[in-house]
């Protein structure tokens, strides 16, 4: 592989730029009828598009935590949103400092500290180990997970919000701004026309556009790039498309009901479904997403969001090729999880079914050795825990497989074709759900496993329930769930063979790498530990020299 | 459960003895016909021997991580001797701590401290969060691992030994005297006859037996208890009956020919053998052991090393009887793994035959809630984890089953019948072996599975082997591998379910309790986050409070 020094510290540098929540198939280049995204467009035309990407929960929190990680979540533990991923845990901080590269946040993480193993351990946020620590790994240049909700228990993020304090500074007049303005519209009576509610979502946000937070994050990430003078790393993760769905002018106006495809649901999917499938079919964010009129309204708001996001993706790349650092910069665009706004009759992720679980993951590499992909796509099974080891590689490192799990990209983006995994795997742990309950469920079996081939999908629920299966080859669109009748046994045994080869992997055994585990072979001998010998003539002399000669003269009392 | 308030501080203590590679059926009360040990028996006789109890792994190290952290082997990840225990996983220590307990080391633990992860987190020994990391959350009494061999590279164990530094106090002329004296005899030539080797192991360990290593440490407990002034948990842990197999007068002649069984052995046994477990008959210590020379040498050692270890207890029960010490203190005998001696033609450990994984378990309860079972044995499958949990729930707390795997043993101590596990678990990394290469596998590959229901033992090799089983009802003996034949899919598909089933638990869901995760729902939505409103009737006022009212005025610079 070849290495174009280029970067400013010699090297590349990483531009890890996240979304949230935006669905695999809302940009032009994954073939959107209606939304032009030219920007993502762009970068897939100077990189690599992955068809077939999928995340490891779909669940925001535990999701980032995989991407940060490089590790599946049953491994990480960190499995829901506001679940602190536990002092120690390696992150991308780890790794790629390791190999001189800085590592840093820009917007959102959803990271929730492990407070109680800080304290444990001694940890104080005011260190730069407990900083580190209590922010999953990064550096922080600005954090905003972007979700200042108030309610009757006070703030759901017990952070400061720069975003608000920005707000606030350019003379926005309220305590929280993001809620009044940035993510709230104005009624024909003056009233403030809140974001949460999704009769407004055609409303215009009561902001200046450049005001939003895509925006503001986005020349947060160029006022970074611009200072910064080593190889890094920049998270820029945005809130949006994310809820609350409502966006400034001109966004809010840019599609109707002629650009709202038709919900991606059947009959068949509500006779007799999979227990957990009908207890998320049956809660208020499903039940709302399956009127029309409320499609109708959110929809076009979402798209006027990913719209947003495109143009300011232009803006960074603008700036990008302006200094220059478009050819020593890697950049991937990507998300945490998908919507399913009204697919499969659900509303928000959770589930597994590709609107939920299956992700954009656009990357481009500078380099030359990746010439020969520029504008291709992929069709392997990426995961999210593989832009963890690819960044490691692309920082000049080796991979510490006995740590990160996912594998490294780069030589799908050489154009080789490596030997690769047979199946994917996600897992939604709902514990913390009213469906727990729901369903009679203790907070242990509260979890689900996907595992999917490229053609299967298998969904296993612990708790005791039958198993869920699709093949998308023959229904690319998920409705038939062929568990619920005989016929693919060996479909469903094959599938349940990987997850249980999945569930004896080596997650933990984060101590010793294999290299370091081939040179122990034989080092206790050499260090006098011998449990084998009968009579010393089966080893070198050098390893029993210790054990002979002259017995030491008697000790004192010794009567012998 | 009552709490009888007769230890120091209102509580009872916790005296966990341990001894090393004590085969569970080298015991009086346990069968054999030739040793008699009358102070295990005692304890047996006041207490509940468990005549199913398993270790998670095989191997020293491995083993102790599980008793010490109340987790499967894959759970902590420290799969094999010096293997570091990650900084921050959770060791009784923190546990017990927790409910005002004491945790003390006195003895072995073969614990390598994470120095690679104590230094990411600027974590020092010089410290006690530090000190405690580096020692397996115990504060050390005394350590020693009792393995001061030394070779050409110096010496396997990096530690002081205090038991040297006795030795030499005692006036042992040596620089070792561990290994010049404690493990070896003088032959007919005045020269060292190494313990190392199994040709010497008849002969008496050159040392007054007061001076050798049981007596030794067993002083040792006496002075730790004799001072302690809180509750404490102290965990007394032998490195005999291990290997180096010498032992001083009078018991290197107190056991002969007569008293050595016949090895448990099968031809059978040699025909077309697992590759795995024909690779370990192959090796030296199998070698050495397939011979009767051996056996007839090395046994009667291995014995007389017991019968010195149940004198000792003996000493020490005496002591807990004179300072009334018997009445407030739980004392657990137990052992980290068995040795084959010779049985299924191997030596050592390793594999999952019950001459290697099954431990003796014996658990007396001073506390009146468990008279009614004194001098009982429990067939229930116990795990070695279960001492964790067995061990936070003696000591007054709540088991926080989302870090600890094993189950609290106290219901079967005190007569009930609680709901039970099917089927346990050890695993067994031989990854660091010359068998490792020697099968052609790499490191992450080299890897054993058992499980076991009562009666049937499954044991999975990954690699792409096939697997072992055997009916320890039709062949308690273990000869008959029925994977070799046809006519027994049934079962392994059953053990494999099993096994699936445990690779799928939750085991790094650490940072959040079964309680926490309850008292987490609806939480979010009563601060602000409520992403499932058409128009925010669907909810009670209070919760949208924040996101009503008259729009604040316009901000600057706003023409709308």
């Amino acid at each position: 592989m070849s290495k174009t020094p280029r970067a400013p510290g010699g090297r590349m540098n990483i531009l890890f730029i996240m979304y949230d929540q935006l669905r695999h198939d809302y940009l032009s280049c994954a073939g959107h009828p209606h939304l032009h995204t030219p920007n993502f467009d762009r970068v897939a035309a100077m990189g690599v598009r992955f068809t077939n990407a999928y995340v490891q929960s779909t669940i925001c929190g535990s999701s980032r935590m995989s991407f940060y990680t490089g590790r599946y979540v049953s491994s990480h533990g960190a499995q829901w949103n506001g679940f602190p991923l536990r002092v120690g845990e390696q992150t991308l901080g780890d790794h790629l400092r390791r190999e001189g590269m800085g590592c840093w946040l820009i917007g959102k993480t959803h990271m929730r500290a492990d407070v109680d193993g800080m304290e444990r351990l001694g940890l104080s946020r005011d260190s730069v180990i407990g900083a580190r620590q209590a922010e999953c790994g990064f550096d922080v240049w600005i954090r905003d997970d972007g979700l200042w909700g108030e309610g009757p228990d006070g703030f759901y993020d017990e952070n400061r919000s720069p975003y608000n304090e920005y707000l606030k500074s350019k003379g926005y007049p309220s305590d929280n701004p993001w809620s009044d303005f940035a993510n709230a519209g104005v009624d024909e009576n003056g009233d403030i026309a809140s974001g949460w509610m999704f009769a407004n979502a055609d409303k215009p946000a009561n902001i200046r556009e450049e005001d939003s937070e895509t925006p503001w994050l986005t020349r947060q990430a160029i006022a970074f790039i611009e200072q910064a003078d080593e190889p890094w790393c920049a998270h820029v993760s945005f809130i949006k498309p994310h809820w609350p769905y409502i966006v400034p002018a001109p966004y809010h106006a840019l599609y109707g009901d002629n650009h709202v495809p038709g919900a991606s649901r059947h009959p068949a999917e509500r006779e007799d479904p999979h227990p957990v499938f009908g207890a998320y079919m049956g809660n208020r964010v499903a039940q709302a997403f399956q009127q029309d009129e409320v499609r109708r309204k959110v929809i076009p708001a979402y798209m006027g969001l990913i719209k947003q996001c495109d143009d300011q993706l232009g803006v960074l790349l603008d700036f990008l090729e302006r200094t220059g650092r478009i050819q020593d910069t890697m950049i991937v665009l990507t998300s945490d999880h998908g919507d399913y706004l009204g697919d499969h009759w659900l509303g928000e992720k959770d589930l597994f079914h590709d609107a939920s679980v299956k992700i954009p993951l656009i990357i481009y590499d500078p380099r030359p050795s990746a010439d020969a992909t520029r504008g291709k796509t992929c069709d392997a099974l990426a995961e999210s825990i593989d832009l963890a080891a690819t960044f490691v590689e692309a920082a000049g490192g080796k991979v510490p497989d006995h740590i990160i799990e996912g594998r490294s990209l780069v030589p799908w983006l050489n154009g080789e074709t490596p030997q690769w995994r047979d199946f994917v795997i996600s897992e939604y742990d709902y514990s913390p759900t009213p469906h727990c309950a729901e369903l009679g469920l203790q907070p242990r079996d509260a979890r689900l496993f996907m595992v999917f081939d490229g053609r299967y999908k298998l969904m296993h629920a612990e708790g005791g329930f039958r198993p869920m299966l699709f093949d998308l080859e023959a229904d690319p669109q998920e409705f038939h769930d062929l568990a619920k009748g005989d016929g693919h046994e060996a479909e469903t045994e094959r599938l349940y063979g990987y997850l249980a080869q999945w569930g004896r992997r080596l997650a933990q055994r984060v101590t010793r790498s294999e290299d370091d585990i081939k040179a122990m072979r034989g080092r206790s001998a050499r260090k006098g530990i011998l449990p084998f010998l009968v009579d010393g003539t089966e080893v070198p002399d050098e390893l029993t020299e210790k054990y002979r000669g002259p017995a030491p003269r008697r000790y004192p009392g010794d009567d012998a």
